[in-house]
């Protein structure tokens, strides 16, 4: 089953790396994204505010982005966790934009 | 700025087809997935819920699938409206799985 999600924009906020329970690096960030999408052959104004994790080596790469910079986000979609079905973006590769 | 996702699932709800106040079709759906991901090298169980809306001619083609069919989405997020951040997906292509 597919799920891939790039999305790219800018950083609104970004807490600081730190471990779970079972010792994994992880972090979590907003991202705001504004862009012109092409939605029944017209151009459409959009925005998003995204939650976004990452674990891993890519947490910890991850912990050089600033508020403020703009990144490109790929990833999956999952659901928050076992209380809130909410997506949020699984980061598995970024880069600066 | 890039935006794309690409998520298949099933169709657990789905509205009628009916016309924005500007005379649109459209139809939305709410899509639930779950499959296996990679994060870390490990596989991991993912599942997600989205809300998901079509408008114009793709909106009318969407209007054939039924509650349980699986398919494959392929839009754009975007915040739900003026009030709710959360993001919703919008269709832009879709195929039967």
């Amino acid at each position: 089953m597919k799920n891939t999600t790039v999305l790219e924009g800018k950083i609104v906020s970004r807490d600081t790396l730190r471990l779970t329970p079972g010792g994994i690096a992880t972090l979590s960030l907003m991202l705001n994204h504004q862009s012109t999408q092409t939605e029944m052959d017209q151009e459409v104004q959009v925005e998003v505010e995204m939650n976004a994790v990452a674990f891993g080596d890519t947490a910890k790469e991850l912990d050089s982005v600033k508020v403020g910079d703009t990144v490109s986000l790929k990833g999956f979609l999952s659901r928050k966790n076992r209380y809130s079905p909410q997506p949020i973006l699984h980061i598995t590769q970024f880069k600066f934009s």
